[in-house]
């Protein structure tokens, strides 16, 4: 690096500096001592390392950068001025109503992958960014990852660092801006650069420990972490919260809010300046590697066969893996019991294991959704809390996701509740956007798998344990927005989903007996639920009882009372009200008062 | 040790097995395997270090021990039967409906603190039991924790590693069953037991790495464990999962299955034996420090006042905390936000700061109240999800919790969707035997903050950022499970909770001027919801509107269906159903469709 290169770098970080200070002036709230700290690291990165097509924010080719700190966002959006793909007039539209520059970063804005601002999201999905690179676009481009020191702290951190040390993604660069101080005060290690490379050399990173307001260290970091092979790499970068301004540079209680003076601060920065940054494109044209489409021959299952729902969905699974290249399957060391353990055999490049990791699973999902594949995510329905908050962040980033959560409710059985998925239509329901599937037999459950992969948004879907009877031929189709109505009768509608489905049309039967007729529905699409559908049976019966394996609060009875809330008729949910013990799946039902005889008992109950 | 101890603890390892393999027969299910490579830890652990009262398990002097590894639970019951706590008997119930030994151990069980099951859970409680003891209780006995090798693929171990190993708890031992074998297959270390090392001792542990299986190595190692100063102690065990039978032994696909000859294995492993451990108690009477209580005197606030929801919960907690010793308060490094600052400043030494490790915070809570204390946590609404497993697990776990989350719904403003808690209020009514309290202003905030440290089980409170006016007086009763009416009129309800309510006044006030008079309820008890007032309410006004800072699934908009379910009328539902972005909190509730116009639509579109 010559005088003129560090000049310039100097001067653009300067810039940067500024242009923070300036959004979040112009706001009038924001973290710009945050990104002042970053200022150098992002400058040299920007100007020197960063290969990205600024005409083609999708160009496959493209180095990725998140800021898994983002609350940095003034310094993102100062990067992309200096990128000229926002201009300083939009610069100052920062955290304003209709603006992209939100006060975290969002895919709204050019080369955002995914949201940020959940700290500890970040950095795993670059993982995903990453593997999906290295293994399935096969590009030689980088993934660069600026975290805040504070970060550290979350387990989700730890998942990424060691599912990337592990893999050995040399394609990955993390930048940890250490400037000391969290929002409400000092971090645990201050500036002790050791502590976190001792802790990041034993999960098998490259470390670098640098002075990061020194353009030449960082510049040599950064070329060392490009040409590093076999290891990821981990700039660990010694900062100052506020960097040069003296009325917060290094002090506690400035995060999160805009300078007291800015103009002071723009006087001791030395003034706005305009550099534009020439930016080098990827050395290469991108051309992603694609797995070939087939045609989709999904499994079919005889009426009455006896067959888990969760067997379906790995047969499934593995049978669109052959129609469509696009999809990807990963899972948390439980593919056994989920069975996307079919899927792996079947596909076994496109098969990636991430251990009991749960949020580094769901973040490297969405890191390669951001890059077009169409990821399949399983574990068990009560496991998939674990990520919730990423499921929630991957929303925030209009992320398409393919959840699938076996094991759903006490109807697995003996393994007792902290294997049970209760709360998980409550859950995922209430994801903005979501789709939640409830199949009750092994053909629909094979048509709904297929289905999925072409809806958008968060889409989840939950398996059973046991075996179910088929109750549908392999040709029937369930659209998603849909029901199936079972049985017509005049005097109740049963609305059920999963394995209650088998319950209800038992406990029509035996109403049979009783001289009650009722109407039974399979709700296997519980979001969005066939609303005019169930208005009509619901009017024409006057009564329903809704059955659900799920606690009684947010699942498919509210899911009912709620398409019915302006057509309204007398609703009884059945639902699991009590603590579950270990016991067999059918003693669970019962217990539960979930089974045919507790829903007889609810019709005849409401009858007049 | 001398020979007599070595056979004696030989014996009692091959007891251990063998009880592990016939509960696991009894029951036709559950994981002996998994039991029988941590035979000899536990065996040479229960007759030599582990130091409990057997007659009095709530001894507050008595160590702790944890399965972490929550599905190695016959071996927790074997040893269980050979301190004599439970029979052979019992044992032999394991997994049947009505045993307290369930597939996975809860706290019905004695000596067992917590539920474990969802892996990854049982380290971050222990560093809660430890920390009580240290800095609470101020008791020296010691918490040993069992933990599976695939589980250290979970973040939320890390988040322990690191809080333990920071906070130098000498008194928490990790015993790492190293059996290389995870549920589906070898785990991502498999033997090598310098991995583990490498990266707890840069976490600040000492690791000792011995021989699993060999009573003499463990017992060495677990007595340095005890004698380790300053430090915690991670022994890092190399066991054979199966260990003793030859056809499980260190074979894969043998996971969380009963042995499927377990005669043949009974007769390798030597037979029953019948040994009973003559346990050590504590070496002196445990009486755990407790801070003295005081008068309560919760801050008062002046009707018109504007005070955010989340200051006045910093002041009634802080006061809280002068009126009842027993009351600790656990932070995410955001409690400047969350405003547990004014408790920290006030109570200094029951203030615990996680950094932004949500899990471990969540869990440190869990451990403490096994200890008796009352944990109030807090963090941002938002970031709560990233423990909601956690949540989940002290549900399971009959814990007793109370959680803040401030900065609840798009009111927040400018800090954009990442930041917003809009699925909590579903997360957490689906969490069994929860509260969930939305308080609308700060003397409201007070009276719920102080009593819902006397409920019982995972209780929510949801504060807002902004300031809101004052709209009670300081002496009103707030019950849980009551509401307000606050206004009363014929033509419609309007239900609302927190920053809504003010909305549903306004609105109220605009719809007087249309000449239409409503009732409009403050419905600041989620859950319980005051259903008979609901429907005597609903039922005389005819029609609901029903308006919630918070997506549109699952919260307070179902509650009110629900408690309507079996008395309907028309409701309609206002909640947020866009994707929000940046923009003041004003223009907020006014493009999520909630504010005080869009509520006096909702209603005129439903009179007649």
């Amino acid at each position: 690096m010559d005088e003129l290169d560090y000049r310039f770098l100097c001067e653009l970080a300067a810039q940067l500096r500024v242009d923070s200070v300036r959004a979040a002036a112009a706001a009038g709230s924001g973290h710009p001592t945050s990104s002042m700290s970053a200022a150098e690291l992002m400058a040299v990165l920007l100007a020197r390392q960063l290969r990205v097509d600024v005409e083609n924010p999708a160009d496959p080719a493209n180095d990725h950068l998140v800021f898994s700190k983002g609350h940095a966002s003034p310094l993102l959006y100062a990067m992309l001025k200096a990128m000229g793909v926002v201009s300083d007039e939009e610069l100052l539209t920062f955290r304003r109503r209709g603006s992209r520059l939100e006060g975290h970063p969002t895919p709204d804005v050019p080369f955002v992958d995914v949201a940020t601002g959940s700290l500890g999201f970040g950095l795993p999905v670059g993982v995903g960014l990453a593997l999906a690179a290295r293994r399935l676009d096969r590009l030689p481009n980088h993934v660069w990852v600026l975290c805040g020191d504070s970060e550290l702290a979350e387990g989700s951190m730890w998942e990424a660092f060691e599912h990337a040390g592990h893999e050995g993604l040399n394609n990955l660069t993390v930048i940890v801006d250490v400037n000391r101080l969290g929002q409400r005060g000092p971090t645990r290690h201050g500036w002790d650069l050791a502590a976190y490379a001792a802790r990041l050399g034993a999960f098998g990173w490259h470390t670098i420990e640098i002075d990061g307001h020194d353009p030449g260290q960082i510049d040599f970091a950064l070329a060392d972490a490009r040409a590093t092979r076999r290891r990821p790499t981990a700039i660990i970068a010694r900062t100052c919260k506020g960097r040069g301004v003296s009325a917060v540079e290094d002090r506690e209680g400035k995060h999160g809010k805009p300078l007291a003076d800015a103009e002071q601060a723009l006087g001791e920065l030395g003034g706005p300046r305009s550099l534009t940054v020439p930016m080098t494109p990827p050395a290469s044209q991108g051309v992603p590697y694609r797995y070939a489409d087939g045609p989709l021959v999904l499994p079919k299952y005889e009426l009455g066969e006896e067959v888990a729902t969760r067997t379906a969905f790995g047969e499934a699974l593995a049978a669109l893996g052959t129609a469509r290249g696009d999809v990807v399957a990963l899972d948390g060391e439980v593919a056994d019991s989920t069975k996307l353990e079919t899927f792996a055999e079947a596909h076994p490049e496109r098969f990636f294991e991430f251990y009991i990791a749960e949020q580094q699973m769901v973040a490297a999902a969405t890191g390669m959704q951001a890059r077009g594949w169409t990821p399949y995510v399983a574990t068990f329905a009560a496991f998939l809390t674990r990520a919730y908050d990423f499921v929630r962040m991957a929303a925030v980033s209009r992320a398409g996701l393919c959840l699938v959560g076996s094991h759903g409710g006490v109807s697995i059985g003996e393994d007792g509740p902290s294997q049970m998925g209760l709360e998980d239509l409550a859950a995922f329901r209430a994801v903005h956007g979501s789709t939640v599937l409830y199949p009750c037999d092994a053909n629909q459950t094979a048509r709904l798998v297929a289905d999925m992969a072409g809806l958008e948004g968060i889409r989840y879907l939950r398996t059973t344990r046991g075996e179910t009877p088929v109750i549908y031929g392999p040709d029937e189709e369930f659209p998603v927005g849909g029901c199936k109505v079972l049985r017509t009768g005049g005097q109740a509608t049963i609305v059920a989903a999963g394995v209650t489905v088998h319950e209800a049309l038992a406990a029509a039967d035996l109403l049979a007996g009783d001289g009650v007729s009722v109407t039974v529905i399979d709700a296997y699409s519980v979001k969005p639920l066939d609303s005019p559908e169930l208005v009509a049976m619901a009017t024409a019966t006057g009564r329903v009882v809704t059955v659900e394996d799920h606690w009684p609060e947010g699942g498919l009875g509210d899911a009912v009372l709620s398409a019915l809330a302006e057509n309204p008729v007398p609703v009884r949910k059945l639902a699991v009200a009590r603590m579950p013990g270990s016991a067999g799946s059918a003693e669970q039902l019962r217990d539960a008062g979930i089974d045919r005889t507790a829903i007889r008992e609810a019709v005849l109950a409401m009858l007049p």
